[in-house]
């Protein structure tokens, strides 16, 4: 069957882009570098955002919305932010079209022409800590845990559709507190809740640590970052959390009075995570006859197909159907009846594989005979036949065994893609080879780092947490190391 | 007490503007006409959104995202659309900042110069129906029933919190069909879903009908919209429901093979509610001393306030509260107790009549001695003794009994503020006077309608449904007319 993918060994880039596409989560739009997320892509999303908001919630953030457009210059107030973010953005310089009746156009009026230019946000934290500066004067108002649902803009120059795109979604986390010690932890928590997220939900085994100076959020203290493998052997960076310090409290003279009366600058942090972790589960999961989904993000989590020739077979298929739905959503299984007379069942079952359904159930003549269905998993393709009674609880059980199973191949491939290695050549060769997380020494200069990036296109994608002491000569300058962090080419 | 609002009667623009800000809904930002929505207000905005997407979904709609960029070129291709639409938009001409180190600022960089600019979407019918030329071919792909929440921007020169802001929040809906009555059918489904949920949820009367010519969605064939009075007697708009016949097909050259292989242009709707909702729920519920919010839509549905001077009094109220507050999450009544001791039980009264909290619970020590607790309604400040078992219960059935009786206040309201007229000088002075619902007849010109709007400010704000055939004659011109319609001074 299959709908004609190129293969992910034949070239991964353009199975990914294609498998996209043709899956039906998103399509390119006539701007450049902006994605249309068409509805299997953003129910995906929809559950995304729903278990997230929860999570947040639960330990204690609220919501709230700031603008989509901050004044230039906002951006000139963090010195490393600036620097970081004040670079590949939307610029807003006019309000208003006009009629041109020369041309019988419409051209920009050139009367209406802004004073200051408007950044649509890259990122939010100028135009919140400009707020924040009215919200908090006491130690009562702390902490402030906000989060906000957006949209961004990073201008895109090499766009891939739910990786790197000009415009898309994320949320954005900014706190406020009165000490260091609670804002690290804030941000260490947050690392937790992405880390079960990805983990539990997406099913991505996930790899955290904390980034160099060099590749750190513009602005922050310490970026900890989450990191996976892609099937590609490519590493892809899947959300982060920024300890900031004091820097955009002290940038925008955000104080309050402690127990004592005294004034000081508050701590902060930031934290995202966007629409690229759908691209992410793409890209771990998946294979050459379509999408691999989690069940528990699966927009439809079981398809029924009937096969029948007769109409009278038909009849009692659809009874048997009904039957069968009823069940599954009382167990708040979503389940779609694929009754379509247009297509075969063989070419259903395609679509299917390629939409990466968890499960399939057929139901034909035999089967109604044999009072039985068969039932197919779209991870393993395993075909099997039940009793067509309690459907129901043998769903569950292999939908909770599907998601288990996605994540525990995503673990073992994570842990087959990390290799200790000591010397440059071996560090080379196996870049070209396999890729993957290497775990290397490193002498711990930005200059080394760079010149490693440049000969080898590897970047270091974190500092472990939890490494271990332990004595080696950088793989590079030969220089003493006390701890080996973790390369590789990234996304 | 109260929180020393200007009074509704001495200005209620004022009272309004204080009233979002010292209610913690919303505030000023630092970018001219766009508001940060603080927590509590997008709080009721998330109930709104939560709400109208299950009913969306029930009747067949599927949420999607388009850019939030769109090329100048589309707005070109419909003819009455760019006359509405292409006017007071953001327009995106550069795409890059840069350190200029003469002055040590940031500069937009003159080199990163859009070929084509962008206009952030005032609306998106041009981008969404430059995309459905893609996902439309034949009849099996209709209709096509689409709904996106999105942030719009349109610049604002004279912005007011929620009513009228650069940046809003709605959704938009935008469904293709096979047949001009299908499309029809679908706009009034919506046009009843809005109905329903602004006078079921948001507790506000609501009017509706069709919108003259002149004051039609640039690009419709008729527009359908909802519409109220406000405490102080101007009409405020809700929302609006557009059938759009087939221009938007025609200027994107959507078609679709039918039944028959011939080809067709499509038929359209596109319909919205905006976070203008919010304004319409405080303009028309909202009283002196605060919000009165309706009970669906309320963050915090009760609030319990401890009174007590001794230790042993706080801690048995500690108890009972505990109890209340188990009560009321079984039934799934939000509930905050306000526990903390830096505010007087009178502050904290005023606070939560300010933020229309609908119930409040006072537990002091003669209550814990007669097994009562105190229960005040926001809505008609009145205040009763309940024993205090079986809380819950009489929680949930007041809070039913708020909410009806909210709606009926509102529709009570509409109708003594509509007002049948027959002489141009009764039509200024009642305009003068009180305002609301003028019901006149009108000889159906646009020119009338324009000279009435010069002369008095007010618009005709609806063509009822079903108006009774009345002959008369029309209230400027003294020509024939055949049915009344609706004016009035509008936001």
């Amino acid at each position: 069957m299959g709908k004609h993918l190129t293969s992910r060994s034949e070239d991964f880039a353009k199975w990914y882009n294609e498998l996209v596409i043709k899956s039906g989560l998103a399509d390119h739009s006539g701007v450049r570098g902006c994605m249309v997320i068409k509805p299997y892509g953003w129910a995906i999303w929809e559950k995304m955002q729903s278990i997230l908001d929860k999570k947040f919630k639960a330990t204690g953030h609220q919501n709230a919305y700031f603008p989509l457009l901050i004044p230039k210059s906002y951006f000139n107030k963090e010195a490393q932010h600036v620097k970081g973010f004040a670079k590949e953005v939307a610029v807003v310089t006019h309000y208003r079209l006009k009629h041109d009746p020369k041309t019988n156009e419409i051209i920009v009026d050139p009367d209406a022409k802004l004073e200051e230019e408007l950044i649509i946000r890259p990122t939010s934290e100028t135009i919140i800590w400009s707020t924040y500066k009215n919200w908090i004067q006491s130690y009562r108002d702390l902490p402030l845990l906000i989060n906000q649902w957006a949209n961004v803009v990073r201008w895109e120059m090499r766009p891939r559709l739910f990786l790197r795109t000009t415009e898309f979604f994320w949320q954005e986390g900014h706190t406020a507190h009165a000490t260091e010690q609670e804002a690290i932890e804030e941000a260490k928590l947050i690392l937790g809740i992405y880390t079960d997220f990805l983990q539990d939900y997406v099913g991505i085994s996930v790899s955290t640590g904390i980034k160099t100076d060099s590749e750190k959020f513009a602005g922050a203290i310490n970026t900890y970052t989450l990191e996976s493998v892609m099937q590609d052997g490519k590493a892809l960076q899947l959300g982060t959390s920024h300890f900031l310090g004091q820097n955009f409290a002290k940038a925008f003279d955000v104080q309050y009075s402690n127990k004592e009366g005294k004034l000081e600058y508050v701590w902060a942090t930031s934290w995202g995570v966007t629409t690229r972790m759908i691209g992410a589960m793409i890209m771990s999961h998946s294979d050459d006859d379509g999408l691999i989904l989690p069940p528990l993000l699966a927009p439809i989590q079981v398809v029924i197909v009937p096969i029948y020739k007769d109409d009278e077979t038909h009849s009692r298929i659809n009874e048997k159907a009904e039957q069968i739905i009823k069940e599954l959503e009382a167990l708040d299984i979503s389940v779609k009846y694929d009754n379509e007379d247009g297509q075969s069942p063989g070419w259903k079952f395609a679509e299917y594989e390629l939409k990466g359904v968890p499960i399939r159930i057929a139901i034909g003549p035999k089967d109604l005979e044999n009072r039985e269905v068969e039932i197919a998993r779209r991870d393993t393709k395993e075909k099997k036949n039940y009793p067509n009674t309690d459907i129901g609880n043998v769903i569950k059980d292999l939908l909770d065994e599907i998601q288990k199973k996605i994540f525990n191949s995503s673990k073992s491939f994570q842990q087959e893609s990390t290799h200790e290695v000591d010397k440059f050549d071996d560090f080379k060769s196996l870049l070209n080879d396999k890729g993957g997380f290497i775990s290397a020494h490193w002498d711990g200069t930005a200059e080394t780092e760079e010149k490693i990036k440049n000969e080898t296109k590897a970047t270091i994608r974190y500092i472990p947490f939890n490494g271990k002491e332990e004595e080696g000569t950088c793989i590079y300058s030969g220089k003493k190391s006390k701890r080996r962090v973790i390369f590789a080419q990234a996304y």
